[in-house]
Protein backbone atom coordinates (compact mmCIF):
# COMPACT_ATOMS: atom_id res chain seq x y z
CA UNK A 1 0.00 0.00 0.00
CA UNK A 2 1.09 3.43 -0.93
CA UNK A 3 1.47 5.60 1.39
CA UNK A 4 0.21 9.15 0.57
CA UNK A 5 1.71 11.99 0.63
CA UNK A 6 1.28 14.70 3.36
CA UNK A 7 2.42 18.61 3.18
CA UNK A 8 3.44 19.59 6.67
CA UNK A 9 2.62 23.40 7.61
CA UNK A 10 5.23 23.77 10.57
CA UNK A 11 5.63 26.53 13.15
CA UNK A 12 9.21 26.68 13.94
CA UNK A 13 8.87 28.83 16.92
CA UNK A 14 10.61 32.97 17.39
CA UNK A 15 14.10 31.97 16.32
CA UNK A 16 15.84 29.93 19.52
CA UNK A 17 16.19 26.36 18.01
CA UNK A 18 15.35 25.08 21.47
CA UNK A 19 11.96 26.13 21.37
CA UNK A 20 10.94 23.75 18.46
CA UNK A 21 8.11 21.67 19.78
CA UNK A 22 8.95 18.02 19.81
CA UNK A 23 6.64 17.13 16.94
CA UNK A 24 8.06 19.84 14.64
CA UNK A 25 11.59 18.76 15.66
CA UNK A 26 10.05 15.09 14.70
CA UNK A 27 8.92 16.24 11.50
CA UNK A 28 11.68 17.70 10.95
CA UNK A 29 13.76 14.54 11.06
CA UNK A 30 11.55 12.84 9.04
CA UNK A 31 10.78 14.98 6.12
CA UNK A 32 11.97 14.18 2.50
CA UNK A 33 11.94 18.03 1.34
CA UNK A 34 12.22 21.56 3.22
CA UNK A 35 11.07 24.37 2.07
CA UNK A 36 11.61 27.56 4.47
CA UNK A 37 11.97 31.37 4.03
CA UNK A 38 13.76 34.60 5.40
CA UNK A 39 11.65 33.98 8.80
CA UNK A 40 13.75 30.69 9.64
CA UNK A 41 16.51 30.81 11.77
CA UNK A 42 19.94 29.64 10.69
CA UNK A 43 19.89 27.88 13.97
CA UNK A 44 16.52 25.86 13.25
CA UNK A 45 18.14 24.95 10.03
CA UNK A 46 21.05 23.68 11.72
CA UNK A 47 19.22 21.13 12.92
CA UNK A 48 17.54 19.90 9.95
CA UNK A 49 19.29 16.65 9.33
CA UNK A 50 22.19 17.08 5.88
CA UNK A 51 21.20 14.60 3.74
CA UNK A 52 17.24 16.64 3.72
CA UNK A 53 16.84 18.28 0.57
CA UNK A 54 16.02 21.95 1.16
CA UNK A 55 14.56 24.81 -0.82
CA UNK A 56 15.22 28.03 0.15
CA UNK A 57 11.64 30.71 -0.65
CA UNK A 58 12.83 33.43 0.78
CA UNK A 59 15.26 35.11 -2.28
CA UNK A 60 15.70 34.56 -5.65
CA UNK A 61 18.57 35.39 -7.41
CA UNK A 62 17.67 39.09 -7.82
CA UNK A 63 17.02 39.17 -4.48
CA UNK A 64 13.13 39.55 -4.20
CA UNK A 65 11.41 36.78 -2.28
CA UNK A 66 9.25 34.44 -4.27
CA UNK A 67 5.48 35.16 -4.90
CA UNK A 68 3.06 33.14 -2.49
CA UNK A 69 1.03 31.78 -5.78
CA UNK A 70 4.63 30.11 -7.06
CA UNK A 71 5.17 28.84 -3.55
CA UNK A 72 1.47 27.34 -3.48
CA UNK A 73 2.11 25.96 -6.75
CA UNK A 74 5.21 24.00 -5.46
CA UNK A 75 3.96 22.74 -2.72
CA UNK A 76 1.22 21.33 -4.88
CA UNK A 77 4.30 19.84 -6.85
CA UNK A 78 6.38 18.48 -4.67
CA UNK A 79 3.36 16.45 -2.93
CA UNK A 80 2.18 15.26 -6.82
CA UNK A 81 5.71 13.96 -7.98
CA UNK A 82 5.91 11.94 -5.24
CA UNK A 83 7.67 13.28 -2.09
CA UNK A 84 5.96 11.48 0.93
CA UNK A 85 6.89 14.01 3.64
CA UNK A 86 6.97 17.31 2.61
CA UNK A 87 7.72 20.32 4.92
CA UNK A 88 6.54 23.72 4.93
CA UNK A 89 8.99 25.67 7.73
CA UNK A 90 7.61 28.80 8.41
CA UNK A 91 8.70 31.63 11.27
CA UNK A 92 6.56 31.37 14.76
CA UNK A 93 2.79 29.94 14.24
CA UNK A 94 1.82 28.73 10.65
CA UNK A 95 -2.10 30.19 11.10
CA UNK A 96 -0.69 33.88 12.61
CA UNK A 97 0.70 36.11 9.29
CA UNK A 98 1.97 33.06 8.14
CA UNK A 99 -0.35 32.64 5.04
CA UNK A 100 -0.20 29.08 6.16
CA UNK A 101 -4.24 29.46 5.33
CA UNK A 102 -3.65 30.26 1.83
CA UNK A 103 -1.24 27.16 1.15
CA UNK A 104 -3.46 24.86 3.76
CA UNK A 105 -6.75 25.82 1.24
CA UNK A 106 -4.51 25.54 -2.09
CA UNK A 107 -3.50 22.17 -0.91
CA UNK A 108 -6.81 21.10 0.00
CA UNK A 109 -8.24 21.66 -3.15
CA UNK A 110 -5.83 19.40 -4.85
CA UNK A 111 -6.98 16.74 -2.64
CA UNK A 112 -3.77 16.89 -0.90
CA UNK A 113 -3.81 16.24 3.00
CA UNK A 114 -2.58 18.69 4.95
CA UNK A 115 -1.09 18.72 8.94
CA UNK A 116 -0.46 22.26 10.69
CA UNK A 117 1.78 21.75 13.58
CA UNK A 118 1.42 25.13 16.20
CA UNK A 119 4.43 27.04 16.92
CA UNK A 120 5.64 29.46 19.55
CA UNK A 121 4.60 33.14 17.85
CA UNK A 122 7.28 35.66 17.70
CA UNK A 123 4.86 37.69 20.12
CA UNK A 124 5.23 35.06 22.92
CA UNK A 125 8.99 34.23 22.08
CA UNK A 126 9.93 38.06 22.23
CA UNK A 127 7.54 39.31 25.52
CA UNK A 128 9.42 35.76 27.48
CA UNK A 129 12.72 37.06 26.14
CA UNK A 130 11.60 40.67 27.41
CA UNK A 131 9.91 39.98 30.17
CA UNK A 132 6.95 41.61 29.22
CA UNK A 133 3.22 39.52 30.04
CA UNK A 134 0.92 40.35 27.10
CA UNK A 135 -1.90 40.19 29.62
CA UNK A 136 -2.02 41.61 33.07
CA UNK A 137 -4.91 41.64 35.55
CA UNK A 138 -4.68 45.46 36.12
CA UNK A 139 -3.12 46.64 32.83
CA UNK A 140 -4.35 44.55 30.00
CA UNK A 141 -7.17 42.53 30.04
CA UNK A 142 -6.02 41.06 26.16
CA UNK A 143 -3.31 41.15 23.37
CA UNK A 144 -3.79 42.14 19.65
CA UNK A 145 -1.71 40.83 16.93
CA UNK A 146 -1.76 42.66 13.65
CA UNK A 147 0.28 43.16 10.91
CA UNK A 148 2.13 46.31 9.89
CA UNK A 149 2.93 45.08 6.85
CA UNK A 150 0.80 45.51 3.34
CA UNK A 151 0.69 44.55 0.03
CA UNK A 152 2.18 47.22 -1.57
CA UNK A 153 -0.61 48.14 -3.76
CA UNK A 154 -2.80 48.83 -0.98
CA UNK A 155 -3.10 51.62 1.89
CA UNK A 156 -2.44 50.18 5.04
CA UNK A 157 -6.15 50.17 6.32
CA UNK A 158 -6.54 49.06 9.71
CA UNK A 159 -9.40 49.67 12.29
CA UNK A 160 -7.19 52.61 14.08
CA UNK A 161 -10.05 53.46 17.25
CA UNK A 162 -10.40 49.67 18.05
CA UNK A 163 -6.03 49.32 18.23
CA UNK A 164 -6.39 52.37 20.56
CA UNK A 165 -8.07 50.54 23.20
CA UNK A 166 -5.75 50.99 26.34
CA UNK A 167 -6.58 47.75 28.25
CA UNK A 168 -5.34 45.37 24.86
CA UNK A 169 -1.62 44.89 24.67
CA UNK A 170 -1.07 45.84 20.74
CA UNK A 171 1.66 43.62 19.31
CA UNK A 172 2.70 44.68 15.32
CA UNK A 173 4.28 42.27 13.19
CA UNK A 174 6.75 43.46 10.75
CA UNK A 175 6.00 47.49 11.50
CA UNK A 176 9.63 48.73 11.07
CA UNK A 177 8.08 50.80 7.80
CA UNK A 178 5.11 51.68 8.49
CA UNK A 179 5.72 52.32 12.34
CA UNK A 180 5.24 56.12 12.00
CA UNK A 181 1.72 55.71 10.39
CA UNK A 182 0.63 53.42 12.99
CA UNK A 183 2.01 55.70 15.69
CA UNK A 184 0.39 58.22 14.74
CA UNK A 185 -2.95 56.56 13.95
CA UNK A 186 -3.61 55.70 17.30
CA UNK A 187 -2.50 58.82 19.10
CA UNK A 188 -5.11 60.26 17.00
CA UNK A 189 -7.47 57.94 18.21
CA UNK A 190 -6.47 59.27 22.31
CA UNK A 191 -3.70 57.05 23.10
CA UNK A 192 -1.02 58.23 25.60
CA UNK A 193 1.82 59.78 23.95
CA UNK A 194 3.77 58.03 26.95
CA UNK A 195 2.23 54.60 26.32
CA UNK A 196 5.70 52.21 26.46
CA UNK A 197 6.59 50.35 23.57
CA UNK A 198 9.35 47.62 23.14
CA UNK A 199 10.78 46.61 19.51
CA UNK A 200 13.00 43.63 19.10
CA UNK A 201 14.53 41.97 15.99
CA UNK A 202 15.88 38.37 15.94
CA UNK A 203 14.11 37.80 19.39
CA UNK A 204 14.99 34.47 21.62
CA UNK A 205 18.31 34.00 19.54
CA UNK A 206 21.95 34.65 19.97
CA UNK A 207 21.79 37.49 17.77
CA UNK A 208 18.12 39.37 19.79
CA UNK A 209 18.48 42.99 19.45
CA UNK A 210 15.82 45.30 21.06
CA UNK A 211 14.88 48.73 22.83
CA UNK A 212 12.53 50.46 24.89
CA UNK A 213 10.81 53.87 24.07
CA UNK A 214 7.48 55.55 23.85
CA UNK A 215 5.07 55.92 21.41
CA UNK A 216 6.26 59.30 21.12
CA UNK A 217 9.68 58.42 20.44
CA UNK A 218 9.50 55.13 19.35
CA UNK A 219 9.42 55.40 15.34
CA UNK A 220 12.34 58.11 15.51
CA UNK A 221 14.53 55.33 18.05
CA UNK A 222 14.16 52.36 15.64
CA UNK A 223 15.26 54.38 12.97
CA UNK A 224 18.23 55.31 14.55
CA UNK A 225 19.04 51.89 16.07
CA UNK A 226 19.32 50.39 12.24
CA UNK A 227 17.82 47.43 12.74
CA UNK A 228 18.22 44.62 10.41
CA UNK A 229 15.31 42.33 9.54
CA UNK A 230 11.62 41.94 10.87
CA UNK A 231 10.94 44.17 13.83
CA UNK A 232 8.06 43.12 16.15
CA UNK A 233 6.41 46.08 18.46
CA UNK A 234 4.79 45.51 21.56
CA UNK A 235 2.90 47.92 22.37
CA UNK A 236 1.01 49.19 25.93
CA UNK A 237 1.35 49.51 29.65
CA UNK A 238 2.45 45.89 30.43
CA UNK A 239 5.79 47.32 28.92
CA UNK A 240 6.81 49.18 31.90
CA UNK A 241 7.00 45.65 33.39
CA UNK A 242 9.76 44.07 31.08
CA UNK A 243 12.58 42.87 33.47
CA UNK A 244 14.91 44.31 31.08
CA UNK A 245 13.56 47.81 31.48
CA UNK A 246 13.70 47.57 34.82
CA UNK A 247 16.66 47.31 35.36
CA UNK A 248 17.38 50.66 33.34
CA UNK A 249 15.76 52.55 36.48
CA UNK A 250 13.77 52.66 39.31
CA UNK A 251 10.21 50.88 39.84
CA UNK A 252 8.04 52.06 37.09
CA UNK A 253 4.56 54.03 37.69
CA UNK A 254 2.53 51.22 36.28
CA UNK A 255 4.74 48.32 38.73
CA UNK A 256 3.84 51.07 41.61
CA UNK A 257 0.28 51.48 40.73
CA UNK A 258 -0.60 47.97 40.68
CA UNK A 259 1.07 47.41 43.84
CA UNK A 260 -1.23 50.65 45.28
CA UNK A 261 -4.42 49.09 43.68
CA UNK A 262 -3.70 45.97 45.61
CA UNK A 263 -3.24 43.74 42.14
CA UNK A 264 0.91 43.26 43.00
CA UNK B 1 29.75 28.17 44.63
CA UNK B 2 26.40 27.51 45.27
CA UNK B 3 23.90 27.67 42.40
CA UNK B 4 21.37 30.45 42.28
CA UNK B 5 17.55 29.48 42.81
CA UNK B 6 16.11 29.72 39.59
CA UNK B 7 11.54 29.71 38.82
CA UNK B 8 11.33 28.95 35.62
CA UNK B 9 7.29 30.11 34.52
CA UNK B 10 6.70 27.00 31.63
CA UNK B 11 4.70 27.45 29.24
CA UNK B 12 3.07 23.79 28.88
CA UNK B 13 1.05 24.23 25.68
CA UNK B 14 -2.46 23.63 24.54
CA UNK B 15 -2.62 20.11 25.42
CA UNK B 16 -0.68 17.11 23.46
CA UNK B 17 2.67 16.69 25.07
CA UNK B 18 4.57 16.66 21.41
CA UNK B 19 3.46 20.40 21.38
CA UNK B 20 5.62 21.07 24.53
CA UNK B 21 8.68 22.81 23.43
CA UNK B 22 12.28 20.76 23.52
CA UNK B 23 13.24 23.67 25.71
CA UNK B 24 10.23 23.16 28.53
CA UNK B 25 10.91 18.88 28.37
CA UNK B 26 14.86 19.74 29.45
CA UNK B 27 13.49 21.88 32.13
CA UNK B 28 10.93 19.75 33.34
CA UNK B 29 13.16 16.69 33.05
CA UNK B 30 15.81 18.67 35.40
CA UNK B 31 13.13 20.54 37.82
CA UNK B 32 13.57 19.55 42.00
CA UNK B 33 9.73 20.54 42.18
CA UNK B 34 6.89 21.20 39.67
CA UNK B 35 3.70 23.64 40.16
CA UNK B 36 1.02 22.70 37.92
CA UNK B 37 -2.85 23.50 37.55
CA UNK B 38 -5.56 22.12 36.40
CA UNK B 39 -4.98 23.54 33.15
CA UNK B 40 -1.68 21.09 32.37
CA UNK B 41 -2.98 17.91 30.85
CA UNK B 42 -2.71 14.95 32.42
CA UNK B 43 -0.51 13.21 28.97
CA UNK B 44 1.93 16.45 29.70
CA UNK B 45 1.99 15.72 33.23
CA UNK B 46 3.08 11.95 32.66
CA UNK B 47 6.39 13.41 30.79
CA UNK B 48 7.37 14.62 34.16
CA UNK B 49 10.12 12.01 35.71
CA UNK B 50 8.46 10.22 38.59
CA UNK B 51 11.03 10.78 41.02
CA UNK B 52 10.58 14.64 40.76
CA UNK B 53 7.75 16.50 43.35
CA UNK B 54 4.63 17.72 42.44
CA UNK B 55 2.24 19.95 43.73
CA UNK B 56 -0.92 20.43 42.55
CA UNK B 57 -2.50 23.57 42.63
CA UNK B 58 -5.90 23.50 40.87
CA UNK B 59 -7.53 22.06 43.46
CA UNK B 60 -7.95 22.62 47.11
CA UNK B 61 -9.63 19.59 49.26
CA UNK B 62 -13.02 21.61 49.17
CA UNK B 63 -12.40 21.59 45.40
CA UNK B 64 -11.73 25.57 44.99
CA UNK B 65 -8.73 26.51 43.33
CA UNK B 66 -5.51 27.61 45.38
CA UNK B 67 -6.06 31.65 45.41
CA UNK B 68 -3.13 33.22 42.85
CA UNK B 69 -1.20 34.97 45.93
CA UNK B 70 -0.84 31.94 48.14
CA UNK B 71 0.41 30.77 44.44
CA UNK B 72 2.97 33.16 44.50
CA UNK B 73 4.11 32.87 48.50
CA UNK B 74 4.33 29.38 47.64
CA UNK B 75 6.53 29.92 44.49
CA UNK B 76 8.99 32.63 46.86
CA UNK B 77 9.30 29.88 49.41
CA UNK B 78 10.24 26.96 47.55
CA UNK B 79 12.48 29.10 46.17
CA UNK B 80 14.17 30.72 49.51
CA UNK B 81 14.01 27.32 51.04
CA UNK B 82 16.49 25.65 48.82
CA UNK B 83 14.85 24.15 45.95
CA UNK B 84 17.27 25.11 43.02
CA UNK B 85 15.12 24.86 40.01
CA UNK B 86 11.55 25.50 40.56
CA UNK B 87 9.10 25.04 37.92
CA UNK B 88 5.77 26.76 37.87
CA UNK B 89 3.88 24.66 34.76
CA UNK B 90 1.03 26.76 32.78
CA UNK B 91 -1.21 25.60 30.06
CA UNK B 92 -0.33 27.20 27.18
CA UNK B 93 1.88 30.50 26.95
CA UNK B 94 2.66 31.45 30.74
CA UNK B 95 2.30 35.67 29.33
CA UNK B 96 -0.95 35.00 27.55
CA UNK B 97 -3.46 34.58 30.15
CA UNK B 98 -1.83 32.89 32.26
CA UNK B 99 -0.84 35.03 35.41
CA UNK B 100 2.77 34.43 34.79
CA UNK B 101 3.04 38.52 34.97
CA UNK B 102 1.99 38.36 38.50
CA UNK B 103 4.46 35.51 39.22
CA UNK B 104 7.05 37.13 37.86
CA UNK B 105 6.32 40.41 39.19
CA UNK B 106 6.40 39.01 42.69
CA UNK B 107 9.62 36.72 42.74
CA UNK B 108 11.60 39.53 41.11
CA UNK B 109 10.89 41.89 44.36
CA UNK B 110 11.96 39.17 46.22
CA UNK B 111 15.32 39.21 44.06
CA UNK B 112 14.54 35.35 42.73
CA UNK B 113 15.47 34.85 39.36
CA UNK B 114 13.01 34.16 37.11
CA UNK B 115 13.49 32.67 33.10
CA UNK B 116 10.17 32.66 31.50
CA UNK B 117 9.86 29.80 28.65
CA UNK B 118 6.91 30.80 25.83
CA UNK B 119 4.31 28.02 25.28
CA UNK B 120 2.51 27.43 22.10
CA UNK B 121 -0.60 29.24 22.75
CA UNK B 122 -3.98 27.25 23.49
CA UNK B 123 -5.33 29.57 20.01
CA UNK B 124 -2.90 28.31 18.24
CA UNK B 125 -2.68 25.15 18.84
CA UNK B 126 -7.05 24.71 18.35
CA UNK B 127 -6.53 26.81 15.24
CA UNK B 128 -4.17 24.16 13.96
CA UNK B 129 -6.37 21.04 15.17
CA UNK B 130 -9.69 22.48 13.47
CA UNK B 131 -7.51 23.77 10.27
CA UNK B 132 -8.56 27.49 11.28
CA UNK B 133 -6.27 30.14 9.92
CA UNK B 134 -6.42 33.08 12.73
CA UNK B 135 -5.04 35.76 10.39
CA UNK B 136 -6.00 34.93 6.63
CA UNK B 137 -5.94 37.14 3.53
CA UNK B 138 -8.80 38.82 2.24
CA UNK B 139 -10.55 37.91 5.34
CA UNK B 140 -8.81 38.87 8.60
CA UNK B 141 -6.14 41.26 9.14
CA UNK B 142 -4.79 40.13 12.71
CA UNK B 143 -6.23 38.08 15.74
CA UNK B 144 -7.40 39.20 19.42
CA UNK B 145 -7.65 37.38 22.38
CA UNK B 146 -9.84 37.88 24.78
CA UNK B 147 -10.96 36.47 28.18
CA UNK B 148 -14.26 36.06 28.72
CA UNK B 149 -13.61 34.87 32.61
CA UNK B 150 -13.53 37.77 35.47
CA UNK B 151 -13.63 37.94 39.05
CA UNK B 152 -16.60 37.80 40.51
CA UNK B 153 -16.71 40.74 42.09
CA UNK B 154 -16.72 42.64 38.79
CA UNK B 155 -18.47 42.79 35.42
CA UNK B 156 -16.90 41.78 32.39
CA UNK B 157 -16.24 45.27 31.02
CA UNK B 158 -14.51 44.80 27.60
CA UNK B 159 -13.80 47.38 24.32
CA UNK B 160 -17.25 45.85 22.51
CA UNK B 161 -17.01 48.09 19.99
CA UNK B 162 -13.57 47.40 19.03
CA UNK B 163 -14.23 43.15 19.47
CA UNK B 164 -17.07 43.63 16.63
CA UNK B 165 -14.27 44.01 14.33
CA UNK B 166 -15.61 42.07 11.21
CA UNK B 167 -11.63 41.63 10.14
CA UNK B 168 -10.57 40.25 13.37
CA UNK B 169 -10.34 36.97 14.49
CA UNK B 170 -11.58 37.15 18.11
CA UNK B 171 -10.42 33.60 20.05
CA UNK B 172 -11.98 34.15 23.84
CA UNK B 173 -10.55 31.91 26.33
CA UNK B 174 -12.51 30.89 28.92
CA UNK B 175 -15.86 31.94 27.77
CA UNK B 176 -18.75 29.28 28.48
CA UNK B 177 -20.09 30.85 31.52
CA UNK B 178 -20.52 34.56 29.84
CA UNK B 179 -20.48 33.64 25.41
CA UNK B 180 -24.33 34.52 26.08
CA UNK B 181 -23.50 38.12 27.37
CA UNK B 182 -20.73 38.30 25.03
CA UNK B 183 -22.33 37.52 22.00
CA UNK B 184 -25.44 39.80 22.51
CA UNK B 185 -22.66 42.76 22.90
CA UNK B 186 -21.00 42.35 19.95
CA UNK B 187 -23.88 42.06 18.37
CA UNK B 188 -25.54 45.29 19.36
CA UNK B 189 -22.37 46.53 17.74
CA UNK B 190 -23.21 45.51 14.23
CA UNK B 191 -21.54 41.98 13.83
CA UNK B 192 -22.89 39.58 11.53
CA UNK B 193 -25.30 37.02 13.57
CA UNK B 194 -24.00 34.70 10.83
CA UNK B 195 -20.55 34.94 11.97
CA UNK B 196 -18.98 31.14 12.33
CA UNK B 197 -17.61 30.45 15.58
CA UNK B 198 -15.77 27.51 16.46
CA UNK B 199 -15.87 26.08 20.34
CA UNK B 200 -13.35 23.75 21.74
CA UNK B 201 -12.72 21.93 24.63
CA UNK B 202 -9.52 20.19 25.08
CA UNK B 203 -8.21 20.73 21.72
CA UNK B 204 -5.21 19.10 20.00
CA UNK B 205 -5.40 15.88 22.77
CA UNK B 206 -7.33 12.84 22.18
CA UNK B 207 -10.07 13.91 24.23
CA UNK B 208 -10.69 16.96 22.13
CA UNK B 209 -14.72 18.29 21.29
CA UNK B 210 -15.80 20.82 19.44
CA UNK B 211 -18.52 22.45 17.22
CA UNK B 212 -19.18 24.43 14.62
CA UNK B 213 -22.06 26.97 14.56
CA UNK B 214 -22.53 30.91 14.24
CA UNK B 215 -22.87 34.11 16.64
CA UNK B 216 -26.67 33.61 16.88
CA UNK B 217 -26.70 29.88 17.74
CA UNK B 218 -23.34 29.19 19.44
CA UNK B 219 -25.18 29.98 23.03
CA UNK B 220 -27.16 27.65 22.49
CA UNK B 221 -25.30 25.17 20.93
CA UNK B 222 -22.63 25.25 23.66
CA UNK B 223 -24.82 24.31 26.58
CA UNK B 224 -26.28 21.52 24.17
CA UNK B 225 -23.21 20.08 23.91
CA UNK B 226 -21.97 19.70 28.08
CA UNK B 227 -18.37 20.63 27.28
CA UNK B 228 -16.23 19.58 30.42
CA UNK B 229 -13.74 21.56 30.60
CA UNK B 230 -12.89 25.31 29.80
CA UNK B 231 -13.90 26.34 26.36
CA UNK B 232 -12.46 28.55 24.13
CA UNK B 233 -14.16 30.58 21.21
CA UNK B 234 -12.95 31.42 17.82
CA UNK B 235 -15.19 34.01 15.70
CA UNK B 236 -14.53 35.15 12.56
CA UNK B 237 -14.87 34.44 8.47
CA UNK B 238 -12.21 32.53 9.19
CA UNK B 239 -13.91 29.78 10.79
CA UNK B 240 -15.34 29.04 7.58
CA UNK B 241 -11.89 28.15 5.71
CA UNK B 242 -11.56 25.13 8.78
CA UNK B 243 -10.94 22.03 7.10
CA UNK B 244 -13.41 19.88 9.48
CA UNK B 245 -16.24 22.33 8.50
CA UNK B 246 -15.85 22.10 5.19
CA UNK B 247 -15.97 18.50 5.43
CA UNK B 248 -19.71 18.69 6.38
CA UNK B 249 -20.73 20.14 3.63
CA UNK B 250 -19.80 22.35 0.00
CA UNK B 251 -17.66 24.81 -0.52
CA UNK B 252 -18.37 27.79 1.72
CA UNK B 253 -19.47 31.29 1.21
CA UNK B 254 -16.06 32.86 2.32
CA UNK B 255 -13.63 30.09 0.48
CA UNK B 256 -15.55 31.00 -2.87
CA UNK B 257 -15.54 34.60 -2.11
CA UNK B 258 -11.88 34.31 -2.12
CA UNK B 259 -11.57 32.37 -4.93
CA UNK B 260 -13.79 34.88 -6.95
CA UNK B 261 -11.60 38.11 -5.69
CA UNK B 262 -8.23 35.91 -6.78
CA UNK B 263 -6.97 35.66 -3.27
CA UNK B 264 -6.97 31.82 -3.09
Amino acid sequence: MQENPVVYLVGAGPGDPELLTIKALRILQNADVIVYDRLVSEEILDMVPPGTARIDVGKQPCSHPVPQGEINALLVRLAEDGKRRVVRLKGGDPFTFGRGGEEALVLARHGIDVEVIPGVTAASGCAAALGIPLTHRGLATGVRYVTGHCREDMDLNLDWNGLADPDTTLVVYMGKANIGRIVSEILACGIEPSTPVAAIVRGTTDRQRHLFSTLSHIAAAVRAAEFDGPVLFIIGSVVSLASAYQEEGEETDAAQALQQAGLA
